[in-house]
């Protein structure tokens, strides 16, 4: 913590990743002798005001290449893995180191109590630092929960509409349609717009959406982690009819309005910690309103009006979604890390529209997902010797999803460059190679 | 691992448990140099022929001794949560060395793919333990789902009832009030026995009981956590009227004869592992009738026909009770961990008993929990000044829950004899003190 806090107050870091490669390669250089970013901050801990132009010399210009060798010579693969996914190093270290003793209390946060003055601090520290991260306004209940997006699925309507009231769903993908599906079992659920024709390679245009009027929420999926399509501009619906967001697979990794959605839930086991908890952030206003048949634990009322602790929740989870929350607040906050994640997936994509056809990204560019980049090749068996030879090279869990098949790279918050460098320059290797 | 299976090779230290006392101590001695449980085991992999006679050498005579050395070297305090809950010190150890690495994949469990083969062998390896353990029959599905034991207040109706069927509810304390409470949503629930009056402080007898024919199922709470009163034979329903049975805080505490049971639910933070996993363990029959409302999360047979992966499961935390599982395992199963828990509970129920009414438990003999021992003092005053003294020696967690006040101590599996004999001894000393 000592380190972290020191880095917070250099506040160097963070505005690092702002920069632009000139004027990151601008200052004088000094301090060669730090080979890696990790043993770079640990050093800047002990001599701050030494090594401020550190962060900008020639030493760390092929920063990938240091990330690469750090994460080798830690026994770590780059893990392209959809859900759970890659964590950032820095924190599972953290949480090793803690798991034990949590911070000298002689017990593990495992072994706490939900209603102890450690937890306590742990739940409200996490929330504080997500409402600092998307700056979510105080009219909006952030709720720590169990079960995942899908039983999201069912407590979105059973919380917000009555059961004669319509919903309007834009099936954009495997998840919106498993929510449009559930959903029908609390209201009358319509699907207002539908991808499937296309593949779901595509999303709707503005003019293109005929939303049902009255309807009290209009549900987007904003990434659709299988096939790798993302809104870029949210709708709005109109009138009063609430927006709602599953945010699972791209929750945190940019900037969002929170104010423009009713609702916005996600699955923690992308790019906030591991599975086993579910964010709802959720209006006030809305809250109070459930269906009768609504199960206790399903009723955000409940967990609203009891911080979460209702009863059990997964205390270990949230801490270490916490975890991520501050190390994201110590890269800069949500801006920096969408900047990273655009020089991730530009990386990627470019190196697939460069293949002529070699690679091929089924989903129309526009709406690609900076998350989940899905590609395929020429034959199955190709592919598969591209996923055995990425394997060999410590690049896991590529593998489209089974629904879909050919390759999936997700390259989540967490995922270093220096792992998407290494996927393209394999793709351009495996290219040469088999290109006939 | 290496050091886990010879433990099991060896086969020694499950038996011990079950030895008596003059069995321990009718060994020659040797193998004086060992100062402890953890390190014997540890010397014991290395050289296990050589030990066998160790472990029943007076050397160990004063084991409690020992644990209580051990856990104040090491930092641990005795933690008496009701839950989350203290869990074994040696799953913690191999939890936390594991968990940026998870032996050789380069990824930690947190980032692994539910559906890749590391964890896949996690969760199935997880089954098998827990189906040794409590001798589960075929016919029965082990699910690990979320949401806790209140999520399954829902569920278990909404599994097994049309809505016009009636179910009996014996409501012996908090727990099993919210499960009645939350039954009559989904079916028409009755009280058949309530021990309100006597404030949760026994159990009917069998006799007592008048159960509604043609009932779907019967439910109980087998332990209620927070007024310390425990099942010690389960009534029989009769008819085809169905037993069902929440055992959150005694599951794995002692054998079950499962084939009794309809259906078994259980949250994980008593004794077991960390909150967030619920098991639930069902006859087979008995799905695919779940009601129309239901959230798919809640309908065991998906679940079911997806052995616990339809959606991302809590990876980390089914790791972790796979690791109690084992460890559970290790020293002897259900049976041992059952004389284990019934010597610890007696020496506190003993000096609760012992003390000409300084310590009152208001709880009838016959139904005392081996899990949750509540116990009050003349005054508040005294109580607070208690939980001051226990806090200062190290024993945390002991102040009864918010609606009944008073002490409570929960000894699960995982509470070392040595907490309890440390407990005890702090009792005695208070009252000299303090008695007038």
């Amino acid at each position: 913590m000592a380190v972290r806090n020191m880095q917070l107050q250099t506040a160097l870091l963070p505005q690092r990743d702002l920069l632009t490669a000139d004027q990151r390669f601008s200052t004088a250089p000094s301090c060669r002798f730090f080979t890696s970013k990790t043993s770079l901050r640990r050093s800047l801990s002990a001599a701050p005001r030494l090594c401020r132009a550190v962060l900008s010399t020639p030493s760390l210009k092929d920063e990938s290449k240091h990330q690469n060798k750090e994460y080798e010579d830690d026994g770590r693969v780059f893990n392209f893995a959809a859900g759970p996914a890659t964590l950032p190093a820095s924190v599972l270290k953290q949480a090793q180191e803690e798991l034990y003793n949590w911070r000298g209390s002689g017990m593990s946060i495992m072994e706490m109590s939900h209603r102890g003055k450690e937890f306590t601090s742990i739940i409200q520290n996490a929330e504080a630092s997500l409402r600092s991260l998307l700056k979510i306004p105080d009219d909006y209940a952030v709720l720590f929960l169990q079960g995942g997006a899908t039983t999201q699925f069912a407590s979105v309507p059973l919380n917000l509409c009555k059961p004669e009231d319509t919903a309007d769903y834009i099936v954009s993908g495997s998840w919106s349609d498993k929510a449009f599906k559930e959903g029908q079992k609390y209201c009358t659920a319509k699907v207002v717009w539908s991808g499937k024709s296309n593949k779901y390679t595509d999303l709707p245009q503005p003019g293109e959406l005929s939303l049902t009027p009255g309807a009290r929420f209009l549900h987007i999926c904003a990434n659709e982690t299988i096939h790798g399509v993302e809104f870029k501009d949210y709708p709005s619906p109109g009138g009063d009819t609430l927006l709602v967001a599953d945010m699972s697979s791209n929750f945190c990794s940019k900037p969002v309005d929170v104010s423009k959605f009713a609702l916005i839930y996600a699955g923690a086991q992308k790019n906030i910690g591991p599975s086993g908890v579910t964010i709802v952030i959720v209006r006030k206003d809305l809250l109070g309103n459930s269906q009768k048949i609504t199960p206790v634990m399903l009723d955000y009322k409940i967990h609203a009006d009891n911080n979460s602790l209702y009863n059990t929740p997964p205390c270990f989870g949230i801490y270490v979604c916490g975890l991520v929350f501050s190390d994201l607040l110590e890269k800069g906050g949500l801006r920096a890390a969408e900047q990273r994640n655009i020089e991730k997936a530009k990386l990627l994509y470019d190196a697939i529209d460069a293949s002529n056809g070699f690679f091929k990204c089924p989903v129309k560019k526009e709406v690609r997902s900076l998350m989940n980049v899905p590609f395929t090749m020429e034959t199955p068996d190709l592919e598969a010797a591209f996923l055995k030879e990425a394997a060999a090279g410590g690049m896991v869990q590529l593998k489209g999803h089974r629904s879909v098949g050919g390759i999936r790279a997700s390259i989540y918050n967490a995922m270093p460059k220096a792992g998407v460098e290494k996927l393209v320059a394999l793709m351009k290797s495996f290219q040469e190679r088999h290109a006939s």
